[in-house]
């Protein structure tokens, strides 16, 4: 089967065997704002050559800006409920392939803020059966939008994002902070500098407070311009991490992109919060074990596939 | 005299009488970045029809990028340091005018992290000597960049700043929530979905994680394009409040922009925290309690205003 997720800014897709092993990969950059609407030759383009019939995606292909917008699965919920809520597209333009998009998770409480993540869902799948059954397991996955999960026998209790990612683009393209870095300073990890950062996130005063200490420290030559978008990143994710690491919190589960997840992982050492890391390719996994959930799937891969 | 607050984005300037009441006054949107360097001619442009011979100018117009820096005086600082540290600069352009700029206010502790402002000093000064000698006072001052002052004896004792204006200006602009909020939602004040907003920053997880719900609350039609700026508007103004209102702080005297200024006081209410609210004509005022505390301004203006 093909794997994909498929999201804003890039689309992820795995070629798997009966077993779920990965066979081959590929990650390309058009997202959905990429496609301007033609899903299906974009798809076709990139499986050309891979002759596998049944194709399962998530993500925000999945959304109301994507190709079809596929009911979220009310929260909490395990991989059966999640599988449920597969859909089946019209093949389209892809002859002989079998298309099936995973739905989203919303969490929507009758009071508080509702909470939603599309694509992250199979990543968290992807490790859910490989942690203990019994115990209440704390998921982080860093992004634009970072997910917080709380997993427990295998089911997602519930979600919390946090929009750090898309701060700390619009502080260093758009901010005067970022004016003050320069062009000139990319964003290459200075690794005592996000020290700082994350150092300077438990302050009191709150973060539209501690931001403006970007710019005085560099006023008084205290940052240098080619530190400051690590202190900025630094501050960032002190934030989030004092804000959404639970209390009591045993192991904090990264899964995520690299150098992100190495970000997050050296401010948890700083909050001294132990932390595992797992990277992206868990999406493969997630699907994979979806498929086999599903009848739709399993029945459509019947023919071709006896493993699922 | 001339008294001129003279900031990045606007030039306002007042013509005080020899007991600092204001004759008349002016507000053009010719702040430090649209002068392009050109600030004497801009100014004799500006005071054309006003032949008083001694101007005083405070604001960004004393930075870096203003026309003369102007050296910070560190704070705790009072009437006399500030004055004192009043620079006077060559007429150039304008011929039979005396020409000051006052300085900012900066605080440099060793360890933690500094702080400055430019032209909020002049607006604390206005008001300084009309609170009582002896308690602490806490003022606030919102704008782009907001900055609490803490106030004893007419002295500044200590500031903060938070990055606020801007940051709602970044995510109205540039974010994905500003994209939901559409190009027709003008930020018309909605009190509901205001104090919806300070409401909400009182919730645990952070400001990152609460900037997300703007997202989610539209996505689940619980907040309407037009209601969201400002809820957004509430949200970072009840942060802001949270983390820097002083414990067991009294009375926090606001001063600024009327319509600023009310939603402060809007979201100190629900914060049970009273306020009293003052306009930004104080410039005018302490701009002239400073100039008759600097002996060269009172030497320039003494041949013709006997009261200086």
């Amino acid at each position: 089967m093909i794997a994909i997720d498929w999201g804003t800014s890039s689309l992820r897709a795995y070629r798997l065997d009966g077993q779920g092993q990965v066979l081959e990969q590929r990650s390309v950059a058009v997202g959905l704002l990429a496609c301007r609407g033609r899903f299906d030759a974009v798809l076709a383009e990139q499986l050309q050559d891979w002759d596998d019939p049944l194709v399962l995606m998530a993500g925000m292909i999945g959304s109301r800006n994507g190709w079809r917008e596929v009911p979220y699965v009310r929260c909490p919920a395990g991989i059966d409920e999640i599988a449920a809520g597969i859909v089946e597209l019209p093949a389209g333009g892809l002859e002989g392939r079998h298309l099936f998009i995973a739905p989203g998770l919303a969490q929507l409480p009758d009071a508080a803020t509702p909470e939603v993540m599309r694509g992250e869902e199979v990543q968290v799948l992807g490790l859910a059966d490989e942690l203990p059954a019994d115990g209440l397991h704390t998921l982080c996955l860093p992004g634009t939008h970072s997910k917080w999960v709380q997993l427990q026998g295998g089911r997602i209790l519930s979600l919390r994002s946090a929009m750090t990612g898309e701060l700390f683009a619009l502080l260093r393209q758009h901010s005067l902070l970022g004016a003050l870095m320069g062009a000139e300073a990319r964003a290459s990890h200075d690794s005592p500098a996000f020290e700082r950062g994350v150092q300077a996130s438990a302050a009191p005063g709150g973060l539209s407070h501690h931001l403006f200490g970007v710019r005085t420290l560099g006023l008084f030559d205290r940052l240098a311009p080619d530190e400051a978008p690590s202190y900025l990143s630094g501050l960032l994710i002190g934030h989030e991490l004092r804000g959404l690491v639970p209390a009591g919190c045993g192991c904090v589960h990264l899964i995520g992109e690299d150098q992100l997840v190495r970000s997050y992982a050296h401010a948890l050492a700083l909050l001294q919060t132990p932390c595992r890391a797992y990277g992206q390719a868990l999406s493969a996994r997630g699907l994979f074990r979806l498929a086999r959930h599903n009848r739709g799937l399993a029945a459509a891969a019947g023919g071709r596939d006896p493993d699922l």
